[in-house]
């Protein structure tokens, strides 16, 4: 299968960088093509701007998606945002990995998606009437490959835990899972979180790799998080509530899960 | 009072733009004196990298929670960098102005954050013992200091409502709010969201104008989103996860909040 891994760190022999080779050639040892976009290494220019689209006219105050979408369609994209899309349409399956910065991916990674994701081809999709509100969270132009975020922390698995500090990892990455991800149509496989990645000798390299590889080696198998479809009937459109009927008296994130 | 205002977006005749030229005029009416770090017009650097510190050297693995303690502590860090920190110390109170982009701050906005929140400012400040994890979440350097998101968005409240499907917007923003904001000590005030901004007309924007002015006129008198401190005595330490007595059999970001 094609495996694209977007992937941030500023220094190849960190330990994200070891991951990230691990990885790769655990891939291609299994006979997958892979590619890598090293956001740090391709000096990815973070911020959305007018010069993403190479034919800009300044007519007018500049609107990024208005831009975007008029960039995507004519084809005058940045070649640096129009390659990575390639590579996306390439792939059956996307990792990105990341150290986990303030409780996100690092702004390299967040200027990737928000340049790569251009209105037209992963927001601003599909029709809108009374039963679809877009093709979007569980249909897209991503519909049908997998993602799965890999992710390193200095912090403790307790403090991540459910009743933790910094709150529960599976929360803390909904807005990416669910929202960067699923929203384009991506089938978002459980997260892969290293903690106290701070102190990793020898020993505890080769078990991260271990619990990796055995993650890239079912990266077709494992079940996706079974995420509720937008226009598959569960949904209030256009409200976009959860019907009552649904996860009855619930609130907040859990309640996008299927029982 | 002193006032920084954090703004990021590319185009100043935008609806943020007016927003925040409307927010320094208010402020500056009302005797308060307001900086405004407008990231954009600044061309403010969003990655976290080597660069940031000017006297770096090349002696081993780039590590950037390393380097950017050693950059603070030898007053060696780029001149971007510092000049924000002095900002923030000047401050009474700090507005974060941005588009909800994917469902966080813009790229630009998160490299601000990275950047400026070096090791020894924003993290690894105080002691770490059996009662007390370092000065955060509640305590340190930020402490005393107020914070507030104001936040647009093209979504309709309803999509960000305890059942909407792009998922409640106080747990969209307790990442920022909790986990950028009140970890360095800040007071974080409830954020101010304007849905459905895409279509913003003159007399919708009055309407919003209001709604923000009078946010600004109670910014030092609106009590505070209700926190745990770490080290006030609700956390195990070092577990850091809440101590059985409180939110009892409860999970998430909501038990972090006092009762």
């Amino acid at each position: 299968m094609n495996i694209l891994i977007v992937y941030a760190h500023p220094e190849p022999q960190s330990l994200n960088g070891a991951l990230k080779d691990f990885a790769v050639k655990r891939l291609e040892d299994a006979g997958h093509r892979v590619e890598v976009s090293d956001l740090y290494a391709m000096n990815w220019k973070p911020q959305i701007d007018s010069a993403d689209n190479l034919a800009y006219v300044n007519d007018g105050p500049f609107n990024p998606a208005v831009d975007s979408r008029r960039a995507y369609e004519q084809g005058t994209q940045s070649q640096d945002i129009a390659a990575e899309q390639e590579k996306l349409a390439w792939a059956d399956a996307v990792i990105f990995q990341f150290p986990l910065w303030w409780f996100s991916m690092p702004a390299i990674m967040k200027g990737w998606v928000e340049r790569v994701y251009a209105y037209g081809f992963a927001y601003g999709v599909g029709e809108h009437s009374d039963s679809h509100w877009g093709d979007r969270y569980g249909e897209g132009n991503m519909a049908g490959k997998r993602a799965m975020l890999v992710v390193t922390t200095g912090g403790w698995e307790s403090h991540y835990s459910a009743r933790g500090i910094n709150g529960p990892v599976d929360d803390l990455l909904f807005p990416i899972q669910h929202g960067v991800l699923y929203y384009p149509g991506f089938d978002v496989l459980p997260p892969l979180v290293f903690y106290r990645t701070g102190k990793t000798d020898e020993a505890r390299f080769r078990q991260l790799c271990d619990t990796y590889g055995q993650r890239l080696d079912t990266l077709f198998s494992t079940p996706p998080i079974p995420y509720r479809q937008q226009n598959g009937g569960d949904y209030e459109i256009p409200a976009l509530t959860l019907k009552e009927a649904f996860a009855e008296g619930q609130r907040g994130f859990g309640v996008h899960l299927k029982e």
